[in-house]
């Protein structure tokens, strides 16, 4: 009747208060045998971008039957859906407001249900915590194998935050973008090694990238290379091209942040 | 011999230092089957009526059996008691100063014990950090069940802060007083729905609410509904009302936290 | 096949976001009965020795079998070799920079193995993120019974960081040092209760700490006994004296940090 599954929480609600708790105890009393990952109780209120982002360079990384419970959530209580969707042999449940962009984007053959099957929430249901009332009982509901069809109807054409893609502007030109910066100020592009020549497979070009009026041309293979004040490339951890710094923050260096757009030119 | 068992931490330590991680060792130690789940670290320190608060919103949503340890304790090695109480079908685990306060208030047929019986301490008992070498021994113990009345005599009068309660001054105004604020900002208030006719059952009556010498007219159903700038109630899923801002901090406009009074006037 | 062990992590990584929850999934996918314990992700950035002490601190409190991950990991992706450390009935994984200092200097009889059997890494191995690629599926094939001498040969000589010990320069006078500052503020030393007249054996001498040419006399039990705005002395809970503040910071007060020297005088 139990069964220990793993159940990964994210959302804005920081540490200091009793939010997260309290949607572990509800899950914990429907389904005792859960184990919890917490995957950030960090993202910045409301900011949907960058918990997608998050979110969507975690989940790779857990086993199948994994659940995933996402929540930032700014129009909760208001006509904005729940939706939970399977994927990657996963389950990702969430509000429908682009917080999944990067599963959808990911993967292939994923299917989305909307959440309306309120046998399974708690009630009465705060019209300000649905991640208590709604998410958390039914992700502890489906780690006990109840059916994703009996959540509610499939939803075709859940919200998709437009994530930036790159642009070959010409021969020597890549409009690309930041899509994320972390906690240690690296700005985490949608480059990825291959579209560029000092990383990529060998055609005799070289490359510079431009990001905030700067020119960059410092290709490096690890963060113990760079030099002192230097702001410089990395391939980084999630796939993408890194803009960082050895000991600081290229986020604040730049002056910076998601959606800025970069360049790379071609000579 | 070992069951698996919630055992919950609240404690002031912060989340940099290894204090928190020595209690779950110590716990491991005695049962290696038991699951942990912060509550949370981030209590400011010593802040034992923000702790109180905090527990007392987490632990309604606990399962039964649920053990859980709260560490704010200024008074730590002196003459102030350690307790053990059992309510609500789970276990408190803390020092005798008023931590318990919501669980006290809450809850009917309570018993507490003060816990004595040095045979389930960590020994030597340091003079500086009891979380680690009783609290959490005696949260270990009691998963493994041993009666609770083995860790010592009851005790009839635990220490209870003084929550504050609504006083209806006159039929057109009623005292109440803001209990705790959350990291958001928002102002928890000890008003609850049913109280104000703005949600309670209609009576024909609007009310505003006086904080910091402003007046709150604007009642709302969810977040989402707020004006930018605007300072407007929402029912809190804790069940009480809480004074908000969309996306702002309703303590840092109004300058006021934790036990500011306000009040309710009818018209 | 899979055995329900606990794994502990500590890392420099912060809380915000996804990295210490990227470890976990992979160990999941190698063994999904893991019990994880976070020491810490709140290391300053690359500051190996406070990992080291922290690490160094929390560890002996956890029972045998317990694996440990450390990554505060400046020169990931260069040629410092990768570690896996047999001490205390427990196992430590880390990066070859000293931060199992503590753990050589307080254990007898250690073990150190190279990790070189790329068998169990993560292919491909990021250069920027050994904690997912190495790091973490070591630990989690060790928790599935991996001989530990099938990562790699014995290494002789582990970085080890210098930790400051007690020098008595004649009868009168002991060159101590901090070697932590907590997140409270409070100073570490290296000095032990029985170091000190005040604490130890009676002997009939009194003495004075010397720190940031401040001289420190009010040696006492518990927080609680302090004045306000004094800087004095307990036995702190590590088993080391710390200087301390009731309400505040001494680190701040005194303007001094972890490697600061100070000195006793006995008269």
């Amino acid at each position: 009747m139990t069964n220990s599954r793993t159940v990964t929480l994210l959302t804005d609600f920081g540490l200091r208060d009793h939010y997260a708790a309290a949607m572990k105890g509800v899950m914990l009393g429907i389904n005792p045998a859960l184990q919890f990952v917490d995957i950030s109780h960090g993202i910045p209120p409301q900011d949907i971008q960058s918990g997608a982002f998050t979110l969507g360079h975690a989940y790779p990384w857990f086993p199948a039957a994994t659940i995933h419970i996402a929540v930032v959530d700014p129009g909760v209580g208001t006509s904005r859906k729940a939706i939970l969707v399977s994927a990657a042999a996963q389950v990702f449940i969430a509000p429908d407001n682009g917080l999944l962009s990067y599963v959808f984007q990911q993967e292939e053959g994923w299917t989305a249900y909307e959440i309306t099957e309120d046998h399974y929430f708690h009630k009465p249901v705060s019209p300000t915590f649905h991640g208590r009332d709604i998410f958390a009982p039914v992700a502890a509901w489906v780690s006990r194998d109840v059916p994703l069809h009996q959540l509610g109807p499939v939803l075709k054409d859940p919200v998709r935050l437009k994530i930036p893609s790159l642009t070959r502007v010409r021969d020597a030109l890549i409009q690309a973008a930041v899509l994320a910066v972390d906690s240690f100020g690296n700005l985490i592009t949608n480059l990825k090694p291959q579209d560029v020549p000092s990383y990529g497979t060998v055609d005799g070009r070289s490359c510079r990238i431009l990001a905030a009026q700067r020119e960059i041309t410092s290709f490096r293979r690890t963060f113990a290379e760079g030099e002192p004040g230097e702001v410089f490339v990395v391939p980084g951890s999630s796939g993408y091209l890194e803009i960082v710094m050895k000991n600081g923050s290229a986020a604040s260096t730049l002056n910076i942040g998601a959606g800025a757009p970069i360049g790379v030119v071609f000579s």
